[in-house]
């Protein structure tokens, strides 16, 4: 008996040494269809990877992801940091799985790879979320390229909706470039400000303010309210010099409390009346299909130009061409002709 | 002696032809360092032409003018059709000619093709300083696509300069992308508005308030101008919730009335203190540095871009893909894979 029981044991050891290894499509499919949180968790990691061998796979994976119809709301928030982004994903995801969502916290952030992960990184954050059995969480992917970690994130959002998640929220500092990547994946994108002056000069990036579908002003507590109210006046009074936003929809300016949970539900509230908007339009449709056009149209140039700069001849030669337009030697254009030449040549 | 006569006449007659029909790049160029004004037009008409044999001498032509130097001012002047660009443009020039500067009046149009020439093309605007021989005035480049007509007219302004003109005016329409095309071409960019809320509505893009080192109210007069004073309190208040600019200039915001010729001399006056600032923080120099990089990178992605849909296999393959990648058929990353797969077996 004690033989059987190793054997047993072993049996079992063997089996989870084998899918802790290689886990099949088919195996990842189902585990995600069905909701399975280790197993996506899984299935988000062959997607991450740069292997050529685990791409194929990636894709039958997102393929068959695809299939699956899915309701699901996609929401950006970014700040800067310090503005308490954590504080507020985590009331704001309680608040939401408190109402019966599914919801999947993802993050964008370029930056992570070197400072070994700044969003979402640090287990000690959000650690009521983290153990909800209707939250699921996930740094940022590592990659060297903005497009490469947003197009991870991309495909990791199909999984967690094939895995039956309603709410998606995607969170990014609001310092790079990569808030564009975000507002160009998501449904409603939200800006958490501070009151005071100091906030603009926490380098928060020109145009991310014109992007946002709401401003929600953090940290409206204490001797901060009535700031925070003066700010929001400001706010919307200078949101009404901006030109209207093609999706019908007229961003909106609150304040909250993330630390006292005040304020949170009326923003999931404000994301419906957004919601009923724009489904009423048919832009949260044709939105989407834009999306996606529109990152096969970033995939195509990113891949061009990848390719174009991996040349040996463009490598060799893009620097002493850089600095000779810098110093208007010659033309930009000329340039880039001779380039291109360079680059043609070794192809064929 | 009449035979003689006939014979000279004739002689200039075709020596004059000869010209009209081709002048060698070193008249060209000689025309140009000299400030000939119809040399310089012709000049522009060769780095206009897109047949094939006029490219070689249109890169030999600009890569002489690159050689003089210039202490030229490039402002980029945009705003929603109706605000008053032309009358605006046309007493700003001759204020600037009356202060003896020499001044050349660009435009980038890309709809100037089908509209037959919106900006600059109507012969009835900017009478006094088309006369005015310090004034030199071209209209928008036609062309297909912004980055040709961008392109262009950034080869214009090289030539402008070498013919010594100090200060290029770059005329835009506020609706479209060229705004960002300008903005990259230029020193300072200044942007026209209407008092009133109906300005709003004209259909201004998003993000160019955001680009603008001056924003000037014009039209302020008569019954107009408290209206006027009021928006620039509002518009002051909005610039400061903005973050701040890299160039370490804060936007300014100001009224003037191009009818009546009231603060278009502040105007100027602003772009010297502008110009103190910038030159001061070495970010002028380095702005036109990174302005030249710019350009040639960007080129070279359009070039990029233009060879891999001009592809037959790509061609074929583009439209199916975008509906299938629009209906969630398939990730747009794979789609985009499949595409390059298409585009690298026809290169070969």
């Amino acid at each position: 008996m004690s033989t059987e029981k190793n054997k047993d044991t072993k049996g079992v050891l063997q089996v989870r040494k084998h899918r802790k290894k290689k886990p099949s499509v088919e195996e990842l499919t189902h585990g995600v269809l069905n909701g399975d949180k280790s197993i996506l968790a899984r299935a988000i990691t062959l997607v991450e990877s740069t292997r050529n061998d685990d791409l194929k796979q990636a894709y039958t994976l997102i393929e068959n992801c695809l299939l699956k119809k899915s309701n699901s709301i996609r929401i950006g928030i970014t700040g800067v940091p310090g503005v308490g982004k954590s504080t507020f994903i985590e009331i704001f995801g309680k608040t939401l799985t408190g109402l019966g969502k599914k919801v999947a916290v993802l993050a964008v952030d370029p930056t992570s790879t070197l400072s070994k992960g700044s969003i979402l990184g640090d287990k000690t954050r959000m650690q009521e979320l983290v153990k909800d059995p209707n939250a699921f969480i996930r740094p940022s992917p590592s990659g060297k390229s903005l497009g490469g970690v947003a197009r991870k994130t991309r495909e990791t959002i199909i999984l967690c909706e094939a895995a039956g998640f309603d709410i998606i929220l995607i969170e990014t500092v609001g310092v790079g470039q990569s808030e564009t990547a975000v507002h160009s994946m998501v449904d409603f994108f939200l800006l958490l400000k501070l009151a005071g002056a100091g906030d603009e000069l926490q380098g928060i990036k020109r145009g991310i303010m014109e992007m946002a579908d709401a401003i929600v002003i953090n940290k409206a507590e204490g001797d901060n309210l009535k700031r925070a109210e003066r700010a929001q006046v400001e706010f919307e009074r200078a949101l009404q010099l901006y030109p209207p936003k093609v999706n019908g929809w007229t961003p909106k300016v609150s304040t909250c409390s993330a630390i006292d949970n005040r304020g949170i539900i009326e923003i999931w509230e404000m994301i419906i009346q957004f919601l009923d908007t724009t489904r009423d339009h048919g832009y949260f449709e044709s939105n989407r299909q834009n999306q996606n056009k529109y990152w096969l149209m970033q995939t195509i140039e990113e891949l061009l130009k990848q390719q174009f700069y991996q040349t040996t001849a463009v490598k060799e030669h893009l620097e002493s061409m850089l600095q000779k337009v810098a110093e208007d030697k010659i033309s930009p254009f000329r340039a880039a002709e001779l380039l291109m030449n360079n680059y043609k040549k070794e192809l064929k």
